[in-house]
C-alpha cells in the first residue's frame, strides 16, 4: 500500500439524496482505498443505516471525532461523526430542515479539517439548495460556501470528464447578465485561474482554448464586440505572462478540438458554453427506461487555499432510500482530488 | 437500380475552393448513384480538371444544358454547364470574383430548376462570403440566396449527424441580440418548421426538445424570463395544437438526452447552442497532424419551397487543388437530400 496515500474528505451531502449511499459505495472499492485514505464526514447512524439500504456487506464503520482516530485499512468506513440526524425522523427523498442542516454542518467541517491540515482534500456529496435554506442557510450552493468560510473572493467552476476540462468566466446568472460580465479582467483572471489548475493536475505546459462569446467569435466585430473588448486582450495579456492560450476561438469548434486533445482546458464565457459539451460527453441517456444510465464528471472550485472536487450531479430524490444509485461521478471526483492533492505535496516539497 | 432515384442538382461550390473535388469524388461513389440521379451545376471545364488533380479515373464528364440530356449511369458525371470560369485564371486557395461569380450562378440555376421540377433536391458545396462579395452579390450565405430567391421569408437552418438534429430560432447574430430574439411567436415558429422537418424525413411521430435560453431552465425566473415569458407560452401553444414537444429544458441536459435518442430533434436558442454539441459529435481533430481528420455534419434550410441540404463546412482553401480533400459531409448532405426527396415524393403520392 503507498503510504503517500492523501487523506480525503468525503461529506456525506444531504441525508435525504443519494450522498451517504455513493459515499458508502465508493469506499467499498479497493480502488478508492489503494489511492487514498478517505474518510466520511457525517453522521454515523445514517452511514449505518446505508450500509444495509444498499446491501454493503465489506464495510465496518469506525465513528471518530479526531482524524487521528481513523483507521486506514480498506474494509473499515471512517466517519468523522457529528451525531446531527435523527433516524426516526429521516424521509428519504424529501426536503427538510434537518437534511439541509446535516448537510451544511459536514462541509463546515470538512472545510475546517483541511484547513488546519488534517485532510489533504475535500470531496462533496449532493446537497438540496431548498434544504439548506429551509435550514436557514441562505447560499446559492456549495461554491459559495466554500468561497465565504475559506474568505476567497476570487474562485472559478471547473468541470471535468476524463481529460476534457473547461473553466468558466461566468456561471449561475441569466445568459443577458453573462454578455454583461464579460470584462477582460474577469477573462484574464479565469484564464489564470485555469492554467493554475492544470498545473496542479500535473499538466507541465497546459495549453488552454478561450472561447469566443459570440457566433463565429464576432465574425470581425459584426456579431458583437466583445471578443475585440474584453477576450482578445485578456488572451494578448495571459501570452505575455508566458501562458500557452489561443483564442477568442469560434465556441463551436474549441470543444471539439479540445476533445481531440487540442487544448488541455477550454475557457467559457458562461455556464451552459461550458455544460452542455461536458454532459454531452459526459451523461449517457437511456431512452428505453426514460432515464440516465450514467452521469459522470467532476466539479472542481478553483482559487480555493483547499482542494474541492465534487459530484456533478443532484440529491436525486427518485432514486434516494433505494439503494440503486451510482457512484461513479463521486468515484471519478475522488480521483480527481487525489490527483490535485498530490501535486500540491510535489510542488511544496513535501 | 432503383427507378425512383430522385434527381438531386449538386452546386460545386466556389471553384477555387474544394467544392469541386468532393462533387467529383462522391459522384464517383457507387453509393451516391445507386441513392439517386446526381449532376452537377457549374462549369464543364473545371470539373474536367479536378478529375484529373483528384485522379478520379473511373468518372467520364457528360456536358448538357437541358437535364433532359443527362444520362444517369455509374461512370458518367452530368455536368449542367455553365461555361463561366477561365481556366487560365483559376487559382486554388484565392479569394475571387471570378470564383464569386461562378459559385452565385451555379446556385442561381440550381434554384431556378428546382423551382421548376427538373430536379427533386438540391445540395450545395461551399462557397466563399467574402469571393461572393467582390462579384457585388452581397448576402451572409447560402440561405439568404435561397430565402430571396424562391420568396421565402419563413426560415431556419437544421443541421444534422446521424439521428442527431438540431433546429435554430436564431443564427448569425451576437450573443446578446439573440436574447433579444427569443420571442414567443419565433420559438413557435421554429418548432413548427422542425416538426415538418421531421415528418419530411420520414419520422412519423416526432419527438421534440426545446431547449432552454437560460441556465437551469431560468430557475425559476431566478436566472432570466425568457423561458416564462416566451419559451414556455410556445411549447405549451405546440402542444396545443398535437406535437409531442417538451420544454423549456435545461441546456446542458436536453442535448445529451438528445444524442440517447430522447428526441428527434431540438430546438435550439442560438447558432452555438445547437452548433456546439453537433460539431462535438460530427468533427474529429487529430493532434499530431494539428487538422481536423474528419468533419461530418449537413445544414438544411427549412420552410423553402424546394428541398436544400449543405456541406457544413467552407472552400478549406489549404485543401484546394490538391486533391486531398474529404467528400465524406458531401455525401451525407446527398444522402439526406434523397431522404426528404423521396418523402416529399411519398407525400405528395408521385
Amino acid at each position: 500500500m503507498d503510504e503517500k496515500r492523501p487523506v480525503i474528505g468525503i461529506t456525506m451531502g444531504d441525508p435525504t439524496g443519494i450522498g451517504p449511499e455513493i459515499a458508502a459505495k465508493a469506499l467499498s472499492t479497493k480502488e478508492v482505498n489503494e489511492l487514498c485514505k478517505p474518510l466520511v464526514v457525517g453522521d454515523k447512524g445514517v452511514m449505518e443505516q446505508v450500509l444495509e439500504i444498499a446491501r454493503i456487506n465489506n464495510l465496518k464503520v469506525n465513528s471518530i471525532r479526531e482524524v487521528e482516530q481513523a483507521i486506514f485499512e480498506y474494509g473499515t468506513m471512517n466517519v468523522f461523526d457529528l451525531s446531527n440526524v435523527d433516524l426516526t425522523k429521516l424521509v428519504h427523498g424529501k426536503v427538510s430542515r434537518m437534511g439541509g442542516r446535516a448537510a451544511f454542518e459536514a462541509i463546515q467541517k470538512v472545510i475546517e479539517l483541511a484547513m488546519e491540515g488534517k485532510v489533504d482534500a475535500t470531496v462533496t456529496g449532493p446537497i438540496h439548495k431548498e434544504a439548506l435554506n429551509l435550514a436557514g442557510y441562505h447560499y446559492s450552493g456549495h461554491t459559495e460556501i466554500y468561497a465565504e468560510l475559506t474568505g476567497t473572493k476570487n474562485y472559478a467552476m471547473m468541470l471535468i470528464h476524463g481529460d476534457f476540462r473547461v473553466v468558466h468566466v461566468t456561471t449561475h446568472i441569466s445568459l443577458r447578465k453573462a454578455c454583461d460580465l464579460i470584462k477582460k479582467d474577469r477573462v484574464l483572471n479565469t484564464i489564470k485561474l485555469a492554467y493554475k489548475a492544470m498545473l496542479s493536475l500535473g499538466i507541465k505546459e497546459p495549453r488552454i482554448g478561450v472561447a469566443a462569446l459570440n457566433p463565429h467569435a464576432g465574425e470581425g466585430g459584426l456579431f458583437g464586440d466583445e471578443e475585440k473588448e474584453a477576450i482578445r486582450p485578456a488572451v494578448e495579456e495571459a501570452k505575455n505572462e508566458g501562458i500557452s492560450v489561443e483564442g477568442p476561438v469560434p465556441p463551436d469548434t474549441v470543444f471539439a478540438k479540445a476533445r481531440g486533445g487540442g487544448y488541455d482546458v477550454v475557457v467559457a464565457m458562461y455556464h451552459d458554453q461550458g455544460h452542455i459539451p461536458l454532459k454531452l460527453l459526459g451523461f449517457l441517456w437511456d431512452r428505453k427506461k426514460g432515464e440516465w444510465s450514467s452521469i459522470r464528471g467532476v466539479n472542481v472550485t478553483l482559487g480555493l487555499p483547499i482542494i474541492r472536487t465534487s459530484v456533478d450531479h443532484g440529491v436525486a430524490f427518485d432514486k434516494a432510500g433505494k439503494g440503486k444509485a451510482n457512484p461513479e461521478s463521486l468515484i471519478e471526483a475522488i480521483k480527481v482530488a487525489v490527483q490535485m492533492a498530490k501535486n500540491k505535496k510535489c510542488r511544496s516539497g513535501i
